[in-house]
């Protein structure tokens, strides 16, 4: 399901698919709809006209709201929103150390309050597992600890070695599930996460151990949690060499369109992040020279799409004059048109990126881009 | 521009047309985009696929905010928000009344504060042609007093002789506008507009004053402001054997679905309402069985679409279970679909209603659905 077409450097060329959809073009670029819709008012529907191959749900959202059991009783997330490409599914283990409150972390899983109620939830590997079947998604990820930074050396092998016995867990749950006559999804696919807070040496020594537990692919989890950006680059470049080649990588919530650049760089196959989305619902938007503040009073009567280099939808039929009196008029149909743009953005970064490979002109691609398309214009 | 096809009763069926868009079938509806966006995130493209004939904007917002020369400067409202269609502009006169404060009411127009700065601004008959002119719609409607109810008929009188005065004036400023070779619409029409409260004599006095000026249709104003449902009834009866029969007919501000189908059997043309849309951003969808609240638990794992017997976007796509998750988590997404089914339902319900009439079967379609389609569920 995954097969690697070209290399340059460490960088991968592939193609990946799964129970949904068709063949997905790598390196991907995840598009996010944490509670089954994306944010901004964008419904599935609307993600085929921006280029998204995979959609990522949140386990944690989901769980709290509507139930698992609501979306397994309506017959799985892709009928649910409407979607019928792939789907990935976090474990929920970010969220759990993220959003809610008075954790409690065990051997057998994490004690937790429900960030919306307060309700007392617990999640192991096992409830992780069994939510994301009940979701249907396409790829499930494995219940993790993502330690906050920065760490003590002692705290976080402590926690990967936890995390690296919860990967057992998952896996002999994950079996189980897709074997089940009513599994909503039995083509569902297991990806184990790497972690070692910024510690080399745990990064390495983790991921050789997961690597040794037949998943379907792998992803380097709790980075981009506010270390600096070389540290992420330097923890990806000590544990790309010990990811195996014939599966997919997966970067975390990873991030800026450079982030993204080098990450493939490093020979990272999918990524995703909440940044374009979010950026978008404040006004900020991507272009290939570099980002711009629509609110800017500049724009007032600016006749021109938001970037003149733009083939998506907003930028075919809209003007940066009327998306400012958008945002200036705190119409909801601002955060649409931003959000498509911003999406459409990455999605072709990713396209752009994929293009260079297959031509061979990945690195005079990344001289071009890397480091200069967060700048402001 | 307006063809009367067949009538049954005093109910028209009838085709209009104007400088946008295609054939016009009448009775219509005219889906409201205030701020020349659809609440709920919906865009001028989305109207097409909800069977939108013509859109609505308002003078006194898109005055305010970008401004009236911001919108010609950039081409104007079609431009703007990219519709090809027919659109409609208020006068401001209602939002004047309604939403400004400070307001002095002299001979000249109305002196006012801003609702949104509280910055002080003069509106006249010629200052709203000169706004709705800049805006380029194709229909402009004349600059009138909305009286609150209840009001004396002294008062009444004395403000719906003046309207009839600044419908003089707007006649002459918009005849001069039309025929300005910088026009951004040399087509735009003007509507007059039927003022009088709840008073049937100053109401026929007014209606038969304006038939003589010749304007390219008629609204009936100032209904639906708080007066009982069948004053509001008795109003239209008074006054419409006094429109002129070759133009179109447009009552403003309704209404309900049972409010638009008993208008349309006293000989109205054209309506418009910000219910459907409100309603809807409140969870309350129409059906063709009556309404329901989304928010409901008992839609929390029901499989069916909003209106089993709809084929809207919405219903061919989504259950109710999926929309009250999405209300539940307050994403933006829920106020589109349930905005894009409401509009959807007031526009079919218009379709089906020039069905009956070209059917001959409207007394019977009225016999079915006045009175019970506001009925919950």
């Amino acid at each position: 399901m995954f097969t690697l077409i070209t290399t340059h450097g460490r960088a991968r060329r592939g193609t990946f698919s799964c129970a949904h959809g068709g063949t997905v073009q790598t390196p991907v670029f995840m598009n996010v709809g944490t509670q089954a819709a994306i944010k901004g008012g964008l419904s599935a529907h609307d993600l085929k006209g921006i280029g998204c191959q995979i959609e990522l749900s949140n386990t944690y959202h989901l769980h709290l709201r509507p139930g698992d059991d609501v979306v397994r009783a309506m017959g799985g997330l892709h009928k649910f929103m409407d979607w019928d490409g792939p789907i990935l599914t976090d474990s929920g283990g970010f969220q759990v150390f993220s959003l809610s409150s008075l954790r409690k972390i065990r051997e057998e899983g994490v004690y937790f309050a429900s960030h919306l109620d307060g309700r007392k939830i617990f999640m192991g590997p096992e409830e992780s597992m069994r939510i994301q079947s009940n979701l249907g998604s396409d790829i499930a990820m494995a219940f993790d600890e993502c330690v906050e930074n920065p760490a003590t050396h002692d705290y976080a092998k402590q926690s990967c070695e936890r995390t690296l016995r919860w990967l057992e867990r998952c896996k002999a749950e994950h079996d189980r599930l897709v074997a089940l006559p009513d599994a909503v999804n039995p083509g569902q696919l297991l990806f184990g996460i790497n972690q070692g807070a910024t510690f080399a040496d745990l990064r390495v020594w983790h991921m050789k151990e997961i690597a040794k537990i037949d998943c379907d692919g792998y992803a380097i989890g709790g980075l981009a949690v506010g270390e600096p950006t070389e540290v992420m680059y330097e923890i990806i470049d000590a544990v790309e060499p010990h990811m195996p080649q014939e599966k997919p990588r997966y970067l975390m919530g990873v991030g800026t369109p450079s982030n993204i650049i080098e990450g493939v760089a490093r020979g990272v196959d999918f990524f995703d992040c909440v940044m374009p989305a979010r950026n978008a619902r404040h006004g900020k938007l991507f272009t290939w020279s570099g980002t711009l503040n629509l609110k800017n009073e500049k724009y007032k009567t600016d006749p021109l799409p938001i970037d003149p280099e733009c083939d998506c939808p907003v930028c075919r039929s809209f003007s940066r004059s009327y998306l400012r009196h958008l945002f200036k008029a705190e119409e909801v149909l601002a955060l649409r048109l931003a959000v498509m743009h911003n999406l459409y953005f990455y999605n072709k970064l990713m396209e752009k990126i994929r293009n260079a490979l297959d031509e061979g002109t990945f690195e005079s691609f990344r001289a071009r881009y890397s480091g200069r398309l967060e700048e402001r214009i």
